[in-house]
């Protein structure tokens, strides 16, 4: 067994050379498909193709084919494997004589397909133990790197580009990662993106711990369907949630969805229970959609951590109000009430206007400002005395786009900005509207300003539950940690 | 008290004439608002703008604008005022005096504003006792009838079209409406909708009654924040669920809820638990959030109801099955067993292939899915094994979009519908994948051929439980009623 030491995966994220394994044939989806993406993605480092028969090709994409990772003169520190399974453990074996450090098995037809698999799976544990090296996958989509542009996906990707940021996703699923989700749509911030597949040898502690001490990496998002070995995941979780928020989807919760993940990975799962059980302790936040998963991590990476669950909402309708405060109560977070000044200062700008959720309707449709050169300076009184107000830990303010606002965006992102900067309180904004391509673009403006922004009312709310509940969980892990003992710290 | 016959809101729905009472000035939000919107939606009856001071405005919209209803000469069926609340019951007064038989009073400042507003609305409820008129509102957006361009809501309406359909709407806010909601990148299919306001007359249960009659309406979604008469509500519903479909998004379900609807509508609430045990016993469907009220309705809409809740999904990777089967779970089905026939015959199309999640990653990474003209040929065989097993009532099959596909849309979408119209199984169809417009574009042309599309998996496996409850709901209803007593039909 190797250390598990979270810099041995540094090779899998930052390699200076990378050899690609496989069929060079110009379709997506094979060793060309990988090479083709990083390319794409701008790769900053060196990509050494490989075919056991490089005269066929000459050349792929402007690069020289080689026969064999040994016929390279340059390291190779990482090796990206699409052949057929029953030729890995040689190439495996091939590129570990090499002195290449580190390898993905994209190749399916391991342990997930049956006794020979797991016979041919069994021989890459075997070449780990011996060698050294280390193994991502079999089955799997390999890695992304946001950073240097590294992404070892093989199929067609339609995203443009994934945006450097600090969300990490870990998954056990090929179905994360940039051929496979709107990245670019969303202006998604990346950090690294990793799929362990089968598991032969990286594992979910493996990964925290890169990630705890990766400094890109600010949450990680992680979907998980089993656990190798209990205690380690704990520890290693525990070590990164001391420092980082960690989101868990424990896929196959129900005994339904334990039996589909037994036939799809070859893994068997515990009880439920138990993982709920040890998630709650070790302070992870457990979602329960792929929504979720997704929507959360942005109000934990672009905002503070709310010092309380006090939470104020600022609606457009008293209808959205209610649905607000129905979400609040659901999400764990308390409908302040406001200090009598900010009542009283709230009603000096509108009659009306001190409750919780303050719904701005009737501020909007008075006739100010309907005619006024920016429909939206009431916000300007109205958000800072509701953020200024000491019972108000987060928020989430509402914002109704339509396509003939789009001009007025900026100057409605700056304000945002301005106003939500001079408080250190969470905020979130919910957008709503009767466009998709003016809430998405909306969105993509504020985030630039580092403001999460939501379509979704009830998971933008569900978000500051999180971001809520991870403080106050840190604040007593912390505390018990440094009472107790003095653990690792990570970045 | 008005006698509770659903035919009384025909006039607010199927008006030959219109007025609309209040300020024409250009600008969005007032009278000329609500007529502009008509106009916009080609509303096919006439349009009398009234305003006290006619020859200010001259013609507005190349209406003539008349100084009061009762100059207008020919049939006024509906009056929408908007016009000061001090002002509405005198103008009520003359409507009703002029034959106008149904009023919309969009108005705000009335019970929910306090006590000089609730005295208001008083005179207004006296009104209708006194005159047998019939009101909508105060403080609402008024009615949308998608088949005739009815649109009374004032504010500026970012949607093209409103497409017409078979989903009505009613709601007791102002936030569900052309103006507020992306129907036309949808492609909603709306029959009618209602914002009902404070309901000082007309309430769910004359709403309930009307859609349960009107025959465009095949599928209601109720957003609801009070009842004013239980046992009337119940008798509404009951008899509307006994051949429609009836959504139910109670907000206010938490105790913070409560209180921000006694304060934005002026109604008290009585406690979650009555609610829920009443709309349970009366085959109502529940949900919990704005964004099931919209999604669901769709499958309910599109597909038929399933015989039962053995559910089968088809999907690209294992990860996503393992989810759509925790889904399943949650939502009350019963990921099924395929026959042994089935289980041979699929096995057949590809090794492995006859488990329930259907994954067909490995199908369509197969080299000859990749190199045939239409890669998801062998959805061809897939999908009709899956739907014609007995076992099956319903499922959800999954589809990657991405841009490079859009020109195989139109062959996609056309098998998808022959393949699945050959079954009377529920279906629809999760989509997902790297680029909103290509998600949204599929989407609307699956629905053109009344498959329902999803880009959230939970919420398409939602919308079949839904239906599987449904289903089994008023089954014994119906059961119960005939054995009992005889009851009215509704269309």
């Amino acid at each position: 067994m190797n250390s598990r030491n979270g810099s041995d995966l540094r090779a899998f994220f930052q390699p200076a050379g990378v050899a690609v394994i496989g069929s060079l044939r110009e379709v997506m989806g094979t060793a060309y498909g990988a090479i083709k993406n990083m390319r794409r993605f701008g790769f900053s480092g060196a990509i050494y193709p490989i075919n056991p028969n490089p005269s066929k090709y000459g050349e792929v994409l402007g690069l020289k084919v080689y026969s064999n990772v040994s016929e390279v003169v340059q390291p190779i520190d990482l090796a990206v494997v699409i052949t057929p399974p029953s030729t890995v453990p040689e190439v495996v074996e091939e590129c570990a004589r090499s002195g290449v450090k580190a390898i993905i098995v994209i190749s399916e037809g391991f342990a997930e397909s049956g006794k020979e698999g797991a016979a041919l799976q069994r021989k890459l544990a075997d070449i780990v133990r011996r060698t050294g090296v280390r193994i991502i996958g079999p089955n799997t989509f390999g890695v992304v790197n946001a950073a240097n542009g590294l992404v070892t996906v093989p199929p067609y990707t339609d995203n443009d580009k994934i945006e450097r940021g600090g969300i990490a996703f870990c998954s056990q699923t090929g179905s994360i990662g940039p051929h496979q989700v709107p990245l670019d749509d969303w202006a998604y911030p990346i950090s690294k993106m990793c799929d362990l597949g089968n598991k032969c040898d990286v594992d979910e502690v493996d990964i925290l711990n890169y990630l705890a001490d990766d400094p890109e990496t600010k949450v990680v998002a992680m979907h998980m369907e089993d656990v190798r070995n209990g205690p380690e995941f704990i520890k290693a979780a525990r070590r990164l949630v001391a420092c980082k928020p960690l989101l868990v989807l424990k896929a196959g919760r129900s005994e339904a969805g334990a039996r589909a993940t037994a036939s799809h990975t070859g893994s068997l799962m515990g009880s439920d229970q138990i993982y709920d059980a040890a998630l709650r302790q070790l302070g992870a936040i457990r979602v329960n959609t792929w929504q979720e998963l997704w929507e959360v991590p942005r109000t934990l990476l672009y905002q503070p951590l709310p010092t309380g669950n006090r939470f104020a909402v600022i609606t457009f309708t008293g209808g959205q109000g209610v649905i607000a405060a129905d979400a609040a109560s659901a999400a764990g977070l308390a409908i302040t009430n406001f200090s009598s000044d900010t009542v009283r200062k709230l009603s000096m700008v509108f009659p009306r206007l001190g409750s919780n959720p303050v719904d701005i309707g009737p501020v909007m449709s008075d006739s100010r400002s309907q005619s006024s050169s920016n429909p939206f300076h009431s916000l300007e009184e109205i958000v800072p005395l509701v953020l200024g107000d000491d019972n108000v830990d987060c928020a989430t303010i509402t914002f109704s786009c339509g396509r003939q606002l789009v001009p007025l965006y900026p100057m409605v992102v700056d304000m945002f900005y301005r106003l939500t900067k001079a408080f250190t309180k969470t905020v979130n904004i919910w957008l709503y509207g009767t466009r998709f391509p003016a809430m998405l673009e909306m969105a993509r403006q504020l985030q630039a300003r580092r403001l999460p922004a939501y379509l979704d009312l009830d998971i933008a709310i569900k978000a500051l539950g999180c971001a809520a509940y991870y403080s106050r969980t840190r604040s007593s892990l912390q505390y018990w940690e440094n009472s107790k003992r003095r653990m690792g710290n990570c970045n």
